[in-house]
This record gives structure tokens, C-alpha cells and sequence, in this order.
């Protein structure tokens, strides 16, 4: 019996982390980690949640990666350390990534460079790598021969037919599998909801250049940080027109190093300059590659735009290109962040104006198709989306002839189960639990703490100090009255005093049962600022023994 | 000296209300609510600030205002208590709307009906109501005739040449206002990134009738419940079909209701049902028209996608039209709705799927260029946008042979001046606040308060009470230690007993000064809690007298 788990990445985009189980065997697909919902107020980051794999202990040969996105790589620092000392399989840039996260972490690991004529024996499972194109170089597929059949995990992908690096999508090695039979793909699916093919991202070439033409002063163009192709693109047309060429912002300039050293861009070195240097040059002279095309706060674009970088100064000619859309929940940073760069009198060229100057790294309906025609799978799985991501993709399915039950789709936690006849159920697995780091501490903000941290939020907070005789029990002195974020202490003299007033009628009576006098003035004022100001603060009633 | 000052909606899309000046008169323009932007954390609402007008009394001759959308006449519920007795002009369902509004509120005020014939004679203000197209039925143009020249506030439009009512913008009287000379043109701009004409309201039926066919169970259809052309078209689909059709939503039950009263809504009796007898008819002879397009908590749409509306059970066979897209930073609740709703075993067919159920209420390129050209008017002045749509303006002028400084970029607050010899200047004239709604309360939240929220949401607060003995100046007793939304306290036991050692060697000294020792403690277990957890909760130090 083989079992598939996703941990992370089934019936969400991000945090993927699959489990490939064969009795005591298991294989590990991808560690990565998630984005925290508006709701989940302070949260950093998401990691799948591993408690299955450290509690039933079974022989983990090892953690393939497909590519280097930090929803499929950047869990490793999180999760490496639970289950000791595990290889690391990944393409080669991808592994060069790896080694900067967990260097950053101080974590040393196994970290072992798979290439596409490998072969990988781990225990049971056999997996053969497969080159695809996708918005970062050197991604995999995974073909995992299993004692039940051939698996094709098909993570994030599009099929461009006219790659920057001109390396395509392995589509032999792909038909061949399907020759061999496939009992089940699991496929990419965030992008089912659009029809026809991804466009090529070699596409963007002469777009950039149309902008560069218009740059009357730096041409700068900014991008999520890991997409090298967008990045050699805007640097190979800014070479063609002369431009010395400045990198800013710690991931851009980290990725840049990194995939160049690795032989993943072609770094023109007599062109690039310090990012300390680029008011050395005159503006027409430069181009400018920047991270925080998300508009995030303390993004080196972001803190230009507000003309608070360090080196930086952007103003009239110069021309930022968003080679990226907002992703969902970032829209208003992002508008802000036009609007601020337009105020210091640049050009912005945007979605909204423009909507050719980003495309996207996953496949459309199209591809997605077109994979399936070529492996012909028995089974599929949509991975790697919303609910309605893989509600579409089992629709896709039926368009092509597949029946509804061909379609599974799994929840994190539900393991689908494939015996060596071939049949198949879905059982729930694993009870997970959304594990977050904030700050340096990891899983200890739980429901709990995020549902104050909404209510605070909300209304803020009313701290009452009641000072109590521990001898006779009897409450004392006078209440301190405290607000944060309810309003403004210094303006609301007279609603503190009415709270004190209403918390001296509760002096009365001596203290028996510490939670149920406490409980009492909470109520009790929280009425009051309900019905004064509608609002619905947190109460605390702090009682201090004297 | 006639002078224009926006006190809201120049550089911000919404809370539109804006001062027209001459000597000791004034006329306002609107007066709207402002939607809270997402770091504004617990906010309801935002309202314009009128100091200016309070601080300033002149003759306030009424209130003009220009269609029915919350942002133009949501703010008078709290505006018109500070300004006193003023009457407000508006038309036929606007007036409608804005009542509505204000019975809510128990507010009586001298609500006045305008038609497109009248001119109304508002001190040295001559006022002549204009008919356009927009979302939202029966909305002017307002062409002001002042001391200093015509000025035509072109407030929320669109052109659309078949209009589902049939009643087109006064193309004739907007030409004519251009041959007698118009000063200033105030213009929508929020569509101005978009090139060519935007699309007819009508061209939404079509869709609908597909959509319909396509419906084995209820053809449901969510929209913002102001657009009543949109509501009309689904329901005349609907009844084509012969369906039954409930309306759901406190909003939309309330719009349609007050519209088709004043005749603004063919409401087809015989088919309407009471949303509480959905369930008695068969699902493929039902049509439901529901509020929650935008994915608000609370909202019917959510509720029942959710299995907790009180009368409402979608299924599978039924079919809910998103005819709306997302306000930005509302996409992450509508996707959530979307996926609930497909739970459930609905279709659901939204903007990423199908473009076409939705148009634009708003003005595009071709639409804005046409009303310039309609009216020549010597100076422009785009409202109603951000700062990139008013940039975007100033340029679209610019390609129409305008030149850069015929076209003035207001921000709010500030004034622009005309002389009678038709020469203008900006200056400042008003020191705005942000006036926030939150509960029953308006304006007592400020920036301190929503600084502290901010942090509140962040990482939440620790408490920290110390008794200390008035007459020694002496701490005594043991330190409370209380967090909400920092920790999970039940198993953050260690961490908590740090604190209190921390806290109890500044038991050493006197507290001659509260402040300072207070001070002291707060900034030391900041320290230790960054150190610890790498995260900044306020902390909050309270000196209990006893």
C-alpha cells in the first residue's frame, strides 16, 4: 500500500510538504513554507505542521525538492531540525538556495545536487527528475516509481516553448512515462481558472525595450527576487543600451550572486555597479533592478518611493517597470507604493496600465491539458491551490473524458492510498494544526493569542487594577484605570472616572472567589463601554494582592 | 474670488465633499463616507472634516449633491449636526436613498428634489443639474455658474449609449454648456487608466440569459445593492424564465424597496417571494438576488456560504453570479467565499472565470476624453481618484493638447481660487485631519490610539501591576503579569516567572518618580521579551497605590 499525505500544499497554494509512504519507508516532497492570512494579525510565516512524521517515526529517506520557491524550500530551517538528520535532494540551483537559507540559519544539512539523467533509489521509491520550465531556472517534476505504480508529481510548471535560456520542458522524458503507464499525476492547478496557454516569458524581451526607449532617465525595474529569466531579460536589454546596471535589495542582490555563481545568469560584469554608486552616473546611464514589487514595508523600493533609502534618490525621467501583479491581499501597499513613486515625478508602468510587462510562471488550462494528455494518467490530484483551483481542475479532467471519482481531491492531512491493484481510497491521516513562527519562537501563537490579537486590534484594550487586603479579602485604595487602543487616555477623563465610579460599587464585597470577582467588574464594564461607545474593548481586571 | 476646496475626495477616491466659496457664501458638493484603509484597524468608517466649515461660519446657501453612492451621501448623518439647518438638493432617488439614510440615523432634515429642468438659485450660485449614466441611477452632472465663470463638477460617470433604462446622458445640454464657455471642469478620473469607452450596462443581459440557461438549480446573483440596473437586468432575466425572485440583504431589500417605490425599479409582484420561502419552491424555479458581493463578514452572501443563514441553503445545481469585482484589498474574502460557496456544491462563476459579468460604472479614457471635448473648458481638475489617476489625467489633457498647468492636482485641503479675470491659484486652506467613525463614537480615535492598535495586533501587550506602599514610596508584594495576544499564557509558565524575577530587582529602589519607574520596568522587559521571543509587545506597567 503507498500512500500520498500532504502535509501542505494540497487545498492551499503555499506551505507545500507531501509524504510518499511505503510501509516503513517514507519520502518527503518539498518543505515549504506559507503566508499568513489578513486575519492572522502578526503572524510571519506559516510551516506545515510535522508532527505526524515525528510522532509514527518511519525511515525518511530523504527530502526531494522540485524548485526553489521559498512555499516549497523555506519550511527546511523550521522543520530540518525535527526530524534530524535527513539528505536534501534538489537541482542545482535550487540547492544553492537551500545552502543560503539554512546558512542564514546556521544549520548545517546534507545537501546533495540531483540532475535530470539521475536516477534516485531511496529505499522503495525510484524518482526520476524531470526538467520544466517555470518563473525560477532549474525546476523539477518528479516521476516516483512506487511498488503501486508510477506517481508523476507535477509541482509548479508552465510549458514555454520559447524559454529565456532556451532549456525546455523535458516533453520526451514526459510522453515516455506515459508510454510506461502513470497511475497517478499530481498536478499544478492555480492557474486552471484561465483558458488557453501561459504565455512565454521570453515574451517580455521587446516589452522591455519599448520601456527602456521611454526612459529618459534610470530605467528600473522591479520583480519577485527568485525570477532570474525577468531579471537576465531587463538586464540584457539594459546592456544592449549601454546602461550600467545596479542590483538593490538583499534578496535580489543574494539570488543574483548565488545564480551566477552557479552558472544560472549571465552576469555582464563590466556593466554592473554598487547600488552605493548609482548618483555617480547619470540617470540616463542606469538601470536599476530593485526588490519589493509587492509594495512591502522596508522593501528597498518601498523606502525609495518614500525617499528614505539610504543611496537612492528616484525623480523625474526615471521609469519604474512593475514586472509583477499584486498578489491578493497586497494591493493597496502596491497602489500606495505607485502613487508615492509618481509624487517624486518617475514614470510607473503598471498591471493597470499595461498589462503586458508580467507573465505568469504557472500553467494554464492549455498546459495543464496538455500534461495530462501526455502522461494519460489514471488518476489525478490537484495540488498546489484554493478549493476552487482544484474544483476547476477535476472539471478540466471531465472535459477530457475523465470520470469525477478519476479526480481526487485531497484536503492537507487526508492520505490517499493506492494498493497494488490499483485501488484507491482517501482516509484522514493526520489532524493538523496551522503552525506559526513569529518572531524567533515557533508554534507558541495559537488560536488563542490570534483571537486577542483581533479584538485587540478591533478595540483595543481597558486594563483595571483593583487593589485587594489578601488578610480580610477586602478590595482597597483606588482602581487604576488603563486604555491602549480604546481611546485616547488623555481626551476620556470623564469615561475613566465613570469606570472607576462603576468598579467602586463592586468594593462592597470582599473577594471570595478571585476569577468570579474578576469576571464581575469584566462584564459589568464591558456593558458600560458598549452601550457609551459601541466599541467592545478587551477587558482585563488585574486584582493585586496587598 | 470664487474658490473650490475639496474637505474630501480630491486625492482620495472617496468621502467626497466639496466648498464652493464666493465672499461670505458657500455651496457643498456631496458629502460622503470614506472606507478605512487596512492598517486603520478597527475603524468603521472615515468622514470628511468640516472645521473649516465650522471654524468659518458663512452662509451655507444647502448641499448639493450628485447621485447616490455611500461615499457621496453616507457622511450627512454626521455632517449635518455640526453644520445645523441646511437644506439638501438632490434628486429624485438619491433624495430617496439619502432619507433612508437618515431615518437610521433619526435625523430630520429639509431633504429637497431637483429635476434636470430646474435651475436652482443658491445665493450667487446658479446651479444646473445635468443627467448622466453611471452605477447607480438618477445622478447629475452639476454645472455651477459662479462670479468667476461656469465651473461643471463631473463627478461619477460613465457614458453609456444604451442605457437599460434608456434615459442617455444630456449629451445636448453638456455640448451647449461648452458653447457658452466653461471655466473649470471638475472630472471623475478613476477609470483613466483604462483606454477606449467603457462597456453598456446592458450588455450585462446577455450574459445573464446564459448564465441562467446554465442553471439546473437557483440562479443567484450578488452585486453591490445600489447598482439597480444590474438587479433590474438579473431580475427581468429571471422572470423571463419564470422564476421566482427573492431579494436578500438588509441593504439590498432596503434599495430595491425605496426604488421601485419612487419608480425607479419595475419590481414584477406577482413573481417575488419572501426570502424566508426559498426553500418552498423547487431550486430551478428560484432566482435570488443577495447582498455580500464583497465577500463582507456578516453579509447574507457569506452567511449562507457558510450553512449559517438563518433561511438560506445553497446547494449543489445552484448558481451564484459574482457581477461585481473585488474592491482592492477585499480579495482575499471574496476568494474565501468562493471556495465556501463550492463546497457546498455550487457553481459559481466570478471575474477570474468569466470577465464579462461585471462592467465598470466609470468613465475610461475615451468616456473622459469625450466630456472634455463636450466642453472645452479652459482649466481641468480630476477628482475622485488617487494620486496616479489625477497624474493619469493630467496627462490624458495633455495628449489632447492641454498644457500641464492648465490642469490643477488638488489635494485635499487645499484651495483653488479664480478672479473674475479668470486668473487661478492653489493655495492651502485647510489643516485636515482623518475624522474616524468607530462604534457609536466619531472622532475620539486618533493616530495614538490606532499606532497602539497596530502594535496591539502585532504582538499583543503584557501587563505588568506593581503594588507599591504610598507612604514608603516602597514597591511590596508580588508583581501581576498578564499578556493577551503575546503569548499563549497556560504554557508560557517560564517566560512568566522571568518577567517577575526581571520586575522584582527594581524592588531595590524607592519610586520617587512613577513616571520614570515605570519607564524603567517597560523598557527593561522589552529587552528581555525581544531577546526571548523576538517580538515587541507594548508593555504596559501599572503602579498600584495601597
Amino acid at each position: 500500500m503507498v500512500k500520498i499525505i500532504p502535509l501542505g500544499g494540497s487545498d492551499r497554494v503555499t506551505k507545500n510538504l507531501f509524504v510518499y509512504e511505503y510501509q516503513d519507508e517514507q519520502l518527503i516532497v518539498d518543505c515549504g513554507i506559507g503566508f499568513p492570512e489578513q486575519e492572522m494579525l502578526g503572524v510571519d510565516l506559516l510551516i506545515p505542521d510535522v508532527s505526524y512524521l515525528v510522532k509514527n517515526p518511519k525511515k525518511i529517506h530523504g527530502i526531494v525538492l522540485t524548485h526553489g520557491h521559498d512555499d516549497h524550500i523555506a519550511g527546511l530551517p523550521y522543520i530540518l531540525p525535527q526530524l534530524g538528520q535527513v539528505p536534501i535532494f534538489a537541482s542545482k540551483l535550487t540547492a544553492g538556495f537551500v545552502k543560503d537559507t539554512l546558512a542564514d540559519f546556521k544549520i548545517a544539512a546534507q545537501v546533495e545536487i540531483i540532475k535530470e539523467t539521475d536516477q534516485l533509489e531511496l529505499g522503495s521509491f525510484k524518482i526520476e527528475p524531470i526538467h520544466v520550465t517555470h518563473s525560477v531556472p532549474d525546476s523539477f517534476h518528479l516521476a516516483i516509481h512506487t511498488p503501486a505504480g508510477l506517481i508523476y508529481h507535477g509541482s509548479d510548471f508552465k510549458f514555454d516553448l520559447t524559454p529565456v535560456d532556451g532549456w525546455s520542458s523535458n516533453f520526451q522524458k514526459i510522453a515516455q512515462l506515459g508510454n510506461q503507464g502513470v497511475l497517478c499525476l499530481l498536478s499544478d492547478c492555480l492557474r486552471v481558472e484561465r483558458p488557453g496557454f501561459s504565455l512565454s516569458e521570453s515574451t517580455l524581451k521587446d516589452n522591455f525595450t519599448r520601456e527602456i526607449r521611454k526612459s529618459k532617465g534610470r530605467f528600473i525595474v522591479t520583480t519577485i527576487s527568485s525570477n532570474l529569466h525577468r531579471l537576465q531579460q531587463a538586464v540584457d536589454v539594459a546592456v544592449s543600451f549601454g546602461r550600467k546596471i545596479a542590483f538593490v535589495g538583499r534578496s535580489m542582490e543574494k539570488n543574483i550572486q548565488t545564480a551566477s555563481q552557479l552558472g544560472f545568469f549571465r552576469l555582464p560584469k563590466k556593466m554592473i555597479i554598487n547600488k552605493k554608486k548609482i548618483n555617480d552616473f547619470p540617470a540616463h546611464q542606469v538601470a536599476v533592478m530593485i526588490a519589493g514589487s509587492q509594495g512591502q514595508t522596508n522593501s528597498s523600493l518601498v523606502r525609495a518611493a518614500n525617499n528614505q533609502h539610504p543611496f537612492i534618490r528616484f525623480g523625474s525621467g526615471d521609469r519604474v517597470i512593475f514586472s509583477s501583479d499584486p498578489i491578493p491581499g497586497n494591493e493597496q501597499s502596491v497602489h500606495r507604493t505607485i502613487d508615492q513613486l509618481l509624487r517624486l515625478g518617475t514614470d510607473v508602468v503598471y498591471s493597470e496600465v499595461t498589462e503586458d510587462l508580467h507573465v505568469s510562471g504557472h500553467a494554464s488550462q492549455g498546459d495543464l491539458k496538455l500534461l495530462i494528455e501526455l502522461l494519460k494518467p489514471q488518476y489525478l490530484i490537484p495540488i498546489g491551490g484554493s478549493f476552487r483551483h482544484l474544483h476547476f481542475y477535476r472539471r478540466l479532467a471531465q472535459e477530457m473524458g475523465y470520470q469525477k471519482n478519476q479526480t481526487f481531491i485531497l484536503r492537507d492531512g487526508e492520505a490517499i492510498e493506492f494498493d497494488q491493484a490499483g485501488k484507491t481510497q482517501i482516509k484522514k491521516a493526520v489532524e493538523l494544526k496551522d503552525i506559526f513562527v513569529d518572531g524567533s519562537r515557533i508554534g507558541d501563537v495559537g488560536p488563542v493569542v490570534l483571537a486577542d490579537r483581533q479584538k485587540l486590534a478591533q478595540d483595543g484594550i481597558v486594563i483595571i487594577a483593583v487593589p485587594f487586603n489578601q488578610q480580610n479579602q477586602q478590595p482597597v485604595g483606588e482602581p487604576e484605570v488603563i486604555s491602549r487602543g480604546f481611546v485616547f487616555m488623555k481626551t476620556s477623563g470623564r469615561l475613566i472616572e465613570e469606570i472607576k465610579t462603576q468598579i467602586k460599587t463592586h468594593y462592597a464585597q470582599k473577594v471570595l472567589d478571585m476569577a468570579k470577582f474578576r469576571n464581575q467588574i469584566e462584564t459589568d464594564i464591558y456593558s458600560l463601554l458598549l452601550s457609551e461607545t459601541g466599541r467592545k474593548p478587551l477587558i482585563l481586571c488585574v486584582l493585586v494582592k496587598v
